[in-house]
């Protein structure tokens, strides 16, 4: 998916949206919780997906979910992918899978999520360097998107996201690359807007997490649009009972509107 | 494992290596490709496994490489680790994923990778702060291991060393943290065992990268040995024929060596 189709899909939805699929079998409705746990998590993603497709620009599960239930969360993985693509086309896909390897390795996870699994786009983490990124770039249509100031208290340890950015945007472009921007500081989001105007931000922290979306939207769009708001579990855990669907489809709806 | 174990276990066999299993089924020998990817895999681990053990005291397999075979490479990794629990009882069992996330999602790939697939450490990319590794200190017995320099060029890009370590070892011990330092550079190993002498060292970069295990031990080692010594593909690409596993305990048995 180019960056003009996003915006495309920004516009025509009127939605920054992504809704992250962190779904976890323990958090899940009662009423969804019969069969193997696997099978359970396929169920709730798809009424998830149903319910809020027509709020959302994209979909990110975070693998961390997924490989919890053994191999069988691949499955799972891969079905919620599928129904995304069969049911719901024009979506952007990611993966919020945080690799962060070097050579041989990046390869190897930019095929499996490219090429196995059909995704638009992996998060990144990029302690080892530019090199992390680059196989990912090699794939047009597709995005590397690499933590850059994530929305965690410690988020200060250890990064550097100016410095990040600008030697990533050395080796890319705004079409083959975006950063995570964490909500929790929608403040210098209008800073690091300045250092990067081109490229799309994934924003987490939206939601449960604190962040505001519409200050978000305020500091960090760009022409294009230029930003893909998360919310996960403030959505898809909108309700626990039978009505999640629904609680979920209305709390969409409100989120990350423009 | 304690740290205590590992160390009887390097001077029972006389030896820092790790056997690193970044199984790739397109360089595997032709002889053992039949049937499925990830049943060639999987006979290939279990032959590399049978001819080393005597010559090393842990297994890193590379978690790209079976993701990489989709949801049967799970299985394929669930199956690996079983064989060495079985057959080779008492060796230390490295997840090589480079995982770097935080909270919820933190606290869900350390339940997978101890819980599920009963690893005794898991390979951490610190980007997002120390947040990264503190559900995998909850787990007595086990490690998270903290890239702190790695062998790659792209190292000095974003890399913190220091920083990275000292505030890693503020909430940790050395019975429940290690640090990834890369061999490629093997004098500066002597600076950083001054900043933290007395934790495990996984040390990467040795074999076909050209670091140099000799150089390692005489700068890195430390009274409790202190030094994991990986060698991926010089060991397990050995020979490309029929003679793949004899080759392989060939270089295992030179590697390393103390």
């Amino acid at each position: 998916m180019t960056t003009e189709e996003l915006h495309s899909s920004i516009l025509r939805h009127r939605s920054m949206l992504c809704v992250g699929l962190d779904t976890e079998w323990a958090k899940l409705p009662d009423c969804i919780k019969g069969g193997s746990p696997a099978d359970a998590v396929l169920r709730f993603n798809k009424e998830i997906i149903d319910a809020t497709a027509s709020y959302c620009i994209a979909y990110k599960p975070n693998l961390a979910f997924y490989e919890a239930l053994g191999p069988e969360g691949l499955r799972v993985l891969e079905e919620t992918v599928d129904h995304i693509r069969t049911s719901h086309p024009g979506k952007f896909l990611i993966a919020d899978a945080k690799r962060g390897d070097i050579g041989n390795t990046a390869r190897l996870y930019a095929r499996t999520f490219f090429e196995t699994y059909d995704f638009d786009a992996v998060t990144l983490s990029p302690y080892m360097g530019v090199e992390t990124a680059l196989p990912f770039l090699e794939y047009p249509g597709r995005y590397a998107i690499v933590v850059a100031l994530s929305s965690n208290p410690g988020s200060a340890d250890f990064e550097q996201p100016e410095k990040v950015m600008k030697k990533m945007m050395e080796v890319s472009t705004p079409e083959n690359m975006m950063f995570v921007v964490g909500a929790t500081k929608s403040s210098s989001l209008k800073e690091i807007r300045t250092w990067c105007p081109d490229n799309f931000f994934l924003v987490p922290g939206v939601g449960a997490q604190g962040g505001n979306a519409e200050e978000v939207i305020a500091n960090g769009a760009n022409s294009r649009g230029g930003l893909i708001i998360n919310s996960s579990r403030a959505i898809i855990y909108a309700s626990s009972g039978s009505d999640f669907a629904q609680a979920a489809a209305a709390v969409a709806a409100k989120t990350a509107r423009v």
